[in-house]
């Protein structure tokens, strides 16, 4: 479903060479997870749909892709420190909905 | 870093079969990014420093990775419909953060 | 511009009678105010501008005004744990802002 | 309770004089308010709750107030926007916050 292993060992190492672990705790992550989203919240704010719709067309595209990246970046980071596998998490997730929201038959 | 091509595809295939991409607007998926982040910040909000760093050994644990795995969802539905290559961006964003957060030399 | 002395002065009440001090800190009640805010979010994420619009015609009214109230109670809240006086505040914000974003003139 | 009708006059003053009714939609309105509110998150996200709890004689104290004023402002203007008497709203959820949390016995 989710590969994060890459960017699991790249934050480890960002977070170490830095001395940031101290700070990383699941509440301060969790709070600064919803921070990244709001970022992202507010480029869409203002927007009428249609505005929002086309952003990737607008120059507001890269800043778009970067408040995505935070927002993974954290989103695994607090995942590491809390010790879930994400992957495991969503594949459970998914089957959950399934049966939460069953598809209409054809 | 980060491998999302198994999860979009359920992802599509689960909106694809209720009839959903009607509502999954981009201005839509972020306000439902931030009602998932927050479903997790509550699971925190009461907690001691203590009490969030054991989380996972607590009766919450299956709510917090059910939480994780609603936000890892959205994220990656909504980086889907608005086309963004979430891999790409990050792997650029962690160029950033080297660059305006230097490591100390050891 | 707001006064919020009635309401402090109950909510001081409430939290008193339930022991409640301990865990209204500055870093709880903010997080416990981005929650309430989701919960108001949460309940326009997937409306289009139209039935947002009509919420308050809608079975959805007494629950928006619940949220609205919530947000309310944790801000003010909030502004009597840090000893911040609203009212100032927002009188100055209120100046802060009509420098920032000069009116056209007629 | 809380009474914000010098407030609402002020904002619907500020948005008729700079035509910014058409953006105050409710769905905008709550987003911009959980924008306002993480910007307040943000200040406590990496606080120890010593340095959370010390913050107004920090030199972000102006900062924490303009954050509590613009959530204040966006709070009052979605209440205007939507018709809801906020100091009603309120009144009504005390009660039933009451019931539902009731206090212990001296």
């Amino acid at each position: 479903m989710i590969d994060t292993a890459g960017l699991e060992a790249e934050l480890h190492k960002f977070a170490d060479a830095r001395d940031w672990h101290q700070y990383h705790t699941p509440k301060n992550l969790a709070m600064a997870l919803s921070v990244e989203v709001a970022e992202l919240v507010e480029i869409f704010q203002w927007h009428t749909p249609a505005q929002a719709n086309a952003v990737m067309r607008s120059d507001e595209a890269r800043h778009v892709e970067q408040e995505l990246a935070d927002i993974a970046m954290y989103l695994v980071r607090l995942s590491m420190v809390l010790g879930v596998d994400l992957n495991r998490a969503v594949a459970e997730k998914l089957v959950m909905n399934a049966q939460k929201y069953p598809a209409p038959q054809a």
